[in-house]
């Protein structure tokens, strides 16, 4: 699942100071453990000239569980070097030891576009952030069912489409949500999109969906959680980013945070307080999904 | 609902010192909110000399919710004194407002008993706090349904009860719980107490039944939550203190907490980080308990 | 100090949906404690027919220390009918108990303006809230003394004041600051304003200025915390609010909070992780300070 | 520094479940940054077998910094195995990388020693970790200036001994404890022994030395910290463990937390908030330490 970079790419607003542009390369890697993984690896990096600037690696079991690992090196590449680089190491690495694997140039920034309803906390927190040149992304493109948020997409100099869901009429929508999506973006954040997404449309994106749910899941799944959470009488709220997947709020969970409530708030004041949670939360798992630090791991998530 | 103690009580290991024996008493109150509740009561106390050195309450909804005040007061009374206070309370107060109502003394420590089964972390937290003076209750028994324990409680110069519960009779371990407790307690605390108590026997007691259940609740209700946690993935695990209603882990919750996981924590592992969260959470709750400061609120409490 | 409104406001930009305009009055008191105030506030209160809907109180010491309460009553009452209440409380309760008093219409927002340099996160943050009606707040006004945040401030629609400080002419700064600001705002905020104000400036203004330190009060006063804090190797940051006095980062403490941070994170990293603390320390020590939830006790704050 | 252990080692009171007994080694190294190290270190342990379970690593700076790794690896070794495994990485690796380095067996405990004064809270949490055998440590001894510990500590079935420190005779007391220490132990914990020990101690003594200190350094160094924290109306209090130096509280930091307090805690229940964290943070210091997870830093530290 080679993912590297062929195409061009515009730049982030402001430069992102942490990648020193065409120097950092990340390296993600699973297989089925075994001795010899990482020296196979080091090997072949260092041969090419390459400084391990950071790894991390994680076995779920040393004999006979799988093993994940990320790498960043420091090596200055032409395009042709890359390719030899790539080649190699889909050869001598990765075939021998059935790896999973793709490598990713730190100086190209993720095209994300962002789907959101009403609510406007999490789309301004990212775009806010992306702004400042937190988040490794260019965003494209901000969609909606509701022509809300306009104005505030626009001030960000981004274009902003009005993508109405009529009610039995979904199918409609995703199509043109495909239209606008397909071929475009490497990610798509739900910033509290209320509408669910098919199955088929996921299909047909093939690019990771990241959402965020106003509740610490599995508690509260579904609508309404902040009314679920008012009547239980929880002493903390949460909030939950997470890939999406075809079951509905059970998709691999990325991170979560909680924040403590009395009987004093109502379900506006827990709205309030949990849309601080829901903004923190998505940003993130975003910021994390953008510099390959999570990797997937059956209903599960590895976050480097 | 006074529960005024008549009653003499050995003294606490050592002194309370948050509590100038004799002087401070607590009142409880909640009632359908309206103008005057503080009024009349502040005024009666103010006769009777009181200085209201702490105040708390809470209402529902200002037009038709439920209120609750929390009062401590600074008085020294005799028992005579305390008789006619609450009299006239009553009668002038209380009564025409329709209050629930308790005073209770805070020199005078809550009567408890432990149950617990084999783990040993909330048991002896609790304990330990005990001995340390920093709750303010009496501990007159620990029973468990193991024998594991009795050294460990011994130490502290506690008896320990070994009540086994045979499968499929349990009303009988019951039965001889009810014989050690009745009229014995105002509280029974279950520190990792691995039995289901009936409803029968909640009647019974008759008194109140703190719980910790080692999830944030609702989420991984029933048994084995730190599988549940590990195989669904969360980045956050907690725990839950709550009364005890007949139907499994859906009493009113008192306090939770959560602690921060990441892939690297297996199931044991989750249970270290677990074990302190437990704790930590049940002294809280206890602590809050014997300071009279939780108020059930239907199927919620009300913590001052 | 009665701070009754006497003056017309101009509507926050969106309703606070908290607030029952004409409703709500606050009271806030400190006096020596004594038996008596709660009673004798609480009967007046009740005999203008107001139902009391929150109170919170704290004494220092019931023998000898100080008395703080604020109480929040519902009470319809026409211009005349607040001023007879205020007249009665201020002679039949205020006067004999010695009292520190203000009231204050929770329908009013608090007037407030805004100081800055070039960061805009705790600027941006503020602002955003305030658009939302999270904050009982009108904002007039941001200055600056850079140019750089006009477009951001204006697109809120709020006017932005270049008040260049020239090194050695910071009188001159100061004075046209309180042509801007006299006598119209109630509270100024310093949202990441890195200028040191004038003990004669804050004497001058005669309202309350809150302050955003990006450290742990009283660690890393002074200059560049970040950088302190990496070369100390601290294993969390954090930021705190205060109300500015004439001594550098000594003014009583509002809010404080912290997160984590490891070896991983360089300058650069803290100051991204530090600017999401101080944006939320900053945002509800504002929402407190409007809620007229904060007293000073001295060189500290009783915070309700 | 190799510290590969020749000597026999009693065992811990319960099975460490995490290490298989002989099979994970520990490697810990610190250099100058270049490329290459991680791949000269993977491939001299790939030669002898050797499967890397889990790999850290940290650089202060890729071009010129200091590189930091722990590597934690499964393999079956023999006393001599183990001496010629060391021996080539001493040659072969260490030596070209002007590495500093050694090497742990996870399966033997530090030896661990107890100081402690008046205050139990530190020391029975320790105790109480080490039974469960959650803590990778043998303790010998408890040592404190007072007598009062010598029950609870003999009856986890330790010795107690009683070295009191009459004043301006600090010196000969620091000689009966480096008789008892000396060559005895891997590890010396303070749990809240207040008594400042010398220079020279700590270099006869050649052992790192962990202290807890109760506040959040650098906030409130030095004597009374919750008196200072309450002075200064801090909203959060905090603990700090640190391995100790010649400057007091001034040594690198290994952990540290904080909990939020109100107005409402006197020093009395700030104390009391604050032994929690003060327990937790000494734990995991000395877990953390036990596990060969903690590397120091010039005036810090790296936590892996």
């Amino acid at each position: 699942m080679s993912e590297s970079a062929k195409r061009s790419t515009s730049p982030s607003p402001r430069s992102l100071q942490q990648a020193a542009p065409g120097a950092i390369t990340r390296l993600l890697i699973s297989c089925a453990d075994r001795p010899g993984i990482v020296a196979a690896t080091s090997r072949l990096l260092t041969d090419f000239g390459a400084n391990i600037v950071r790894s991390d690696q994680h076995t779920t079991d040393p004999r006979g569980g799988t093993f994940f690992m990320r790498m960043e090196f420091d090596l200055q590449l032409s395009g042709e070097q890359r390719a030899e680089l790539q080649r190699r190491f889909a050869g001598d690495v990765a075939e021998p030891l059935q790896m999973q694997w793709r490598m990713w140039d730190a100086a190209i920034p993720k095209r994300v576009a962002i789907l959101v309803s009403r609510q406007d906390h999490c789309l301004l927190d990212l775009l806010w952030r992306w702004r400042r040149g937190q988040l490794q992304m260019d965003v494209g493109l901000v969609a909606s069912n509701h022509p809300d948020l306009r104005k505030d997409v626009e001030s960000f100099g981004l274009p902003y489409a009005h993508v109405p869901v009529a009610s039995e009429r979904r199918s409609e929508a995703e199509r043109r949500l495909l239209e606008l999506l397909c071929d475009e973006v490497d990610l798509v954040v739900l910033a509290r999109y209320m509408q669910i997404l098919s199955g088929d449309f996921l299909d047909a994106l093939g690019v990771p969906v990241i959402n965020i749910h106003h509740s610490f899941l599995p508690a509260f799944a579904g609508a309404s959680p902040y009314e679920q959470a008012k009547r239980r009488g929880v002493k903390l709220i949460g909030a939950t980013a997470h890939y999406v997947t075809e079951g509905l709020d059970e998709g691999p969970i990325i991170e979560q945070d909680t924040v403590r409530v009395t009987h004093r708030e109502d379900r506006t004041a827990l709205m309030r307080l949990g849309a601080d949670i829901e903004r923190t939360v998505l940003a993130r798992a975003v910021q994390w999904h953008c510099e390959d630090r999570v990797l997937r791991a059956g209903a599960t998530t590895v976050v480097f």
